[in-house]
């Protein structure tokens, strides 16, 4: 028997090109997928990269744990498989906000390579994974919200770091040392990276 | 226990408002969430009103089967339940991008009351059902690519009209004659609609 499946390719898809909506925003679209420990920054870093690039006109967005665990990833709990289905979502909606042309900042854990790779090979070009590489004893020297201290106890199951792996990235576009310098140098870095990455390349005059 | 779910409140969240976003843009974000059976006309309304949309200068996207059915919504099938749970994701998914203060249009037969009701309680205000009224009888002579046809030979499960339920719309905000009316007039009509509910409110002079 056909499955819908099969016919869903043949669905009408949208007529506007990325090159477009580029166009149009004055960037390319992509995604900056920050990962890292929790305590790392990835949510300080993309909240404030967010801003400076949205007062330098561009369109951008910060996915984060706020906006997706609440909402489509609901149902979802946090084993290893539920956390890998987790970042697969968020995979998917980065590459719909991407191919609008926006600029998405992704702040989430996602502590797999194999996830991480699959995120990149869905997204293609504008994939660019983002290692916000602070030891485990800063971030739980830090622990602005106490969650190590709690995981430490045992009031929470499978913690990135103490009781769930985290894979560090070994090729990542970009790393940050998000635990030795200032979140303002960070900040900065990432804005050089994001203003190179998601240019769009001279017009040649006629 | 303590779970990581209660924890995820506390995630730092965007730092920047709607109305920043909306003020940027021009226009407000919101969903015009299009509902009808296969044939309706959905995916050409919703391309047609993009093209428009984009050329007046709006930030507008279709959410539809083809961005997706293989990829968010890939591990669905199209069962009752699968299809619950893929107007689930669609209406979470259109809540994101309309938070970036984009004009989404959405276009899924969405066939259940219950589910449409979900995304409006969801979505709030920026929520707009528009009801692709056209008959069984005129969408199944259509049968553009011939699923009517292989669904009453029994080549489809679950077909939506034929096997599966449509619930028509009580008190959509909108509804277009999709089934009597010419495709410009029904896109003018969506057209004038959207220019209406997505204006930005006049500032008041000083």
């Amino acid at each position: 028997m056909m499955s819908e499946r099969q016919i869903a390719s043949e669905f009408q898809a949208t007529a506007l090109s990325p090159s477009r909506r580029w166009a149009r925003h004055g960037h390319r679209g992509g995604v900056l997928w920050l990962t890292g420990l929790s305590g790392s920054g990835k949510s300080t870093l993309a909240v404030a990269l967010e801003q400076e690039l949205f007062s330098q006109g561009a369109q951008v967005f910060v996915l984060d744990g706020d906006n997706l665990r609440h909402g489509l990833n609901g149902d979802l709990g946090f084993s290893l498989a539920d956390r890998r289905e987790n970042v697969r979502r968020v995979a998917e909606v980065a590459h719909a906000f991407a191919e609008t042309g926006m600029i998405v900042i992704s702040a989430f854990i996602s502590p797999l390579h194999a996830d991480r790779d699959n995120a990149r090979k869905m997204i293609g070009a504008g994939f660019h994974e983002v290692y916000l590489d602070a030891d485990l004893s800063v971030c739980e020297k830090r622990d602005p919200k106490g969650l190590y201290r709690k995981a430490r106890a045992g009031f929470i199951e499978d913690f990135t770091g103490i009781s769930s792996p985290y894979e560090k990235p070994q090729t990542p576009e970009l790393t940050l040392h998000t635990g030795i310098d200032q979140i303002e140098m960070c900040v900065a870095e990432l804005l050089a990276y994001a203003d190179t990455i998601f240019a769009l390349s001279e017009t040649k005059p006629e």
